[in-house]
C-alpha cells in the first residue's frame, strides 16, 4: 500500500509476512527501489510511504521479489494520476530485479506487469511478446520447504550449450508458442521440456525427477521447475486435473519428508489490480 | 515422372536440367532412394521409371536435392493409388536427404512436402508442426554464382554455442512464431535474426553483409541465408517490395562481379501438386 506523504523520498514503513528478513531500506528493496527508479523518470520529488504486505514466500522461484517490484510500480503510478501505461513501467520493475538477483532481468516482472504468458524478444531493445493464452489451462505449483538462492541457480548454469539442444530447444519453443495460440493442449504438453536448464537446476531440488513424474502421472501437461526453484509448476488442461497434480506431487514430496505447499490457479491475464 | 513398368526395381531413366551431374544410379540419386524407400515401406516390389526434370540449381541452398526426394515420394504415392498422407511421406523424403548431406534431416523436405511454414519440434519422435503463414508474404530467393557444398557449410558450424546466445535466438524463434500467426509483419521482421549460424555461414558467401544491408534498404522484412547457402531469401510484405528487394539484392552483388539469378514467389501453402 502506498500513501502521498509531504517529505520527498521514498520510505518503507512496514513490512509484514516476511518474517523480518527482508531489507526496511529503500534502495536495498525491490519495491523501494522501483517506485524510485519510476519517481525520477517522471522527474517528481513526490514523497511515498511504502507498506508491504508480503503474502509469498520467500527464495522460492515464485518471482517473490518481482512480486514487490511490480506491485510498487504499478501502485506508484495509480497513486500519481497513470501517466505511464503497464507495458511502461516494466524497465523500473527491472530496476528491482537487479537488486534482487544481480541483473535487470523481465522473466518474472514482464508477466506479472502484463499478466498472462510473455516472451522477452529482446532486451535491446525491449521487446516483449505477449502471447494469446488458451481459455482452459490451470497452473500447479508446489513450493516444496528447501531454499535455493536465486544467485546460486543462475550460476550452476553451463554457459555453454551444445549446438544439438540448441536445436532441441529451439522447437520446443516454437512448438509451446503454436500450441499456446493454437489451445492445441497435446502440443503445449509435448513443448514442455527443456533440455537445457531443467538438468542442471533440477540437481537442486531433492526428488525433482520422482515428482515430475508423480504430476504427468496425475494427467499434467507438462512440469518443470518454477523460475529457478525449488517451486515446480505444472499445467493442466482443467481446474480438477491441476488439483489432482497437486495433490500428487505434495505426495511424492512428503515420500521424501519434504514438507510443501501447493497453490493451484487459472492464469492471471490482467497483472496486478488495484484491490479497493 | 513416374512410369509403372513390369520389371521390379526402380530405375532413373533420364536426368534433364543438370548438365550431367546428378547419378543415375537409383541408390546415389535423391529421388531414386526416396522412391526405393517408400516401395520397401509399403511391401511393394512395383517397376518404376523414373525421368527427372532438375529445374533448380544444385548446391544452391534452395533445397535442390529434397525437391527431388519431395516429387520423388509424392508421385510414387500418387502412382500407387496414394496409399499414404502427405505427413507419412516424410520419413521416406528424408532418406533422400541422408543421402545428400549424411543425415536424414526434414528442413528441407518438410515444407516442401507439406507447404507454408513448418517446425520440426522433434525427430524422436518425428513432430511436425504447420504454422499458418500470413495471407500476404512474399519471398525472394537470390542466387548467387558461386557454390557452397552442404557438408562443408554443416562442418563450420559450431558444436557449442553460448547461453547468452541460446537465448537470444529462443526469443527470436518465438517472435518469429507469434509474428507468423498474428500476421504481425513488424514482429516477424524483428525476430528474422539468427546470431547462431548465419554468422558463421555468412563467411562463405562473399557481400553477403552488404547484400543484407541492401535487401533491408529496399524495404524486406528481413533477410537471411537460405539453408546452406550460399542463396540468400529476404521475406516481404507485398510482391512489389519483393520484386525491389530481388532487384536491389542483385545490383549488389553485380557491384561485387558475382552475377545472380533472382526468384520472387509467394508461400507455397499446399506442397506438390500433380501438373497434368
Amino acid at each position: 500500500m502506498l500513501r502521498k506523504r509531504e517529505r520527498p523520498g521514498v520510505e518503507i514503513t512496514e513490512i509484514t509476512g516476511d518474517a523480518g528478513r527482508l531489507p526496511r531500506q529503500t534502495e536495498k528493496n525491490t519495491a523501494g527501489v522501483a517506485i524510485a527508479a519510476f519517481l525520477r523518470h517522471i522527474g517528481s520529488d513526490q514523497g511515498v510511504a511504502v507498506t508491504l504486505h508480503k503474502k509469498m514466500p520467500l527464495g522460492s522461484g515464485l518471482g517473490s521479489s518481482a512480486a514487490s517490484a511490480v506491485a510498487g510500480v504499478f501502485a506508484i503510478n495509480q497513486l500519481m494520476g497513470n501517466p505511464l501505461s503497464p507495458a511502461d513501467l516494466l524497465p523500473f520493475a527491472m530496476e528491482g530485479e537487479r537488486l534482487a538477483c544481480g541483473s535487470a532481468h523481465a522473466d518474472n516482472v514482464a508477466p506479472s506487469l502484463l499478466g498472462g504468458f510473455v516472451v522477452i524478444r529482446s532486451y535491446q531493445p525491449l521487446d516483449i511478446i505477449r502471447i494469446p493464452t488458451p481459455d482452459r489451462l490451470y497452473c500447479t505449483l508446489v513450493h516444496p520447504q528447501i531454499e535455493v538462492n536465486t544467485k546460486d541457480a543462475r550460476h550452476i548454469l553451463k554457459k555453454e550449450i551444445s549446438l544439438q539442444k540448441t536445436i532441441t530447444q529451439m522447437g520446443n519453443v516454437a512448438g509451446l508458442i503454436a500450441g499456446l495460440m493454437q489451445a492445441d493442449y497435446a502440443l503445449i504438453g509435448r513443448s514442455l521440456v527443456d533440455v537445457i536448464v531443467e538438468p542442471v537446476r533440477a540437481i537442486l531440488i531433492p526428488g525433482f525427477g520422482e515428482v515430475k513424474v508423480a504430476a504427468l502421472g496425475a494427467g499434467a501437461l507438462g512440469c518443470s521447475i518454477s523460475g529457478s526453484g525449488p517451486s515446480m509448476f505444472a499445467l493442466s488442461s482443467d481446474a480438477d486435473t491441476a488439483a489432482g497434480v497437486g495433490a500428487a506431487m505434495q505426495a511424492r514430496f512428503a515420500h521424501l519428508r519434504i514438507e510443501s505447499e501447493v497453490y493451484v490457479s487459472g492464469i492471471n491475464r490482467v497483472g496486478p489490480v488495484v484491490m479497493e
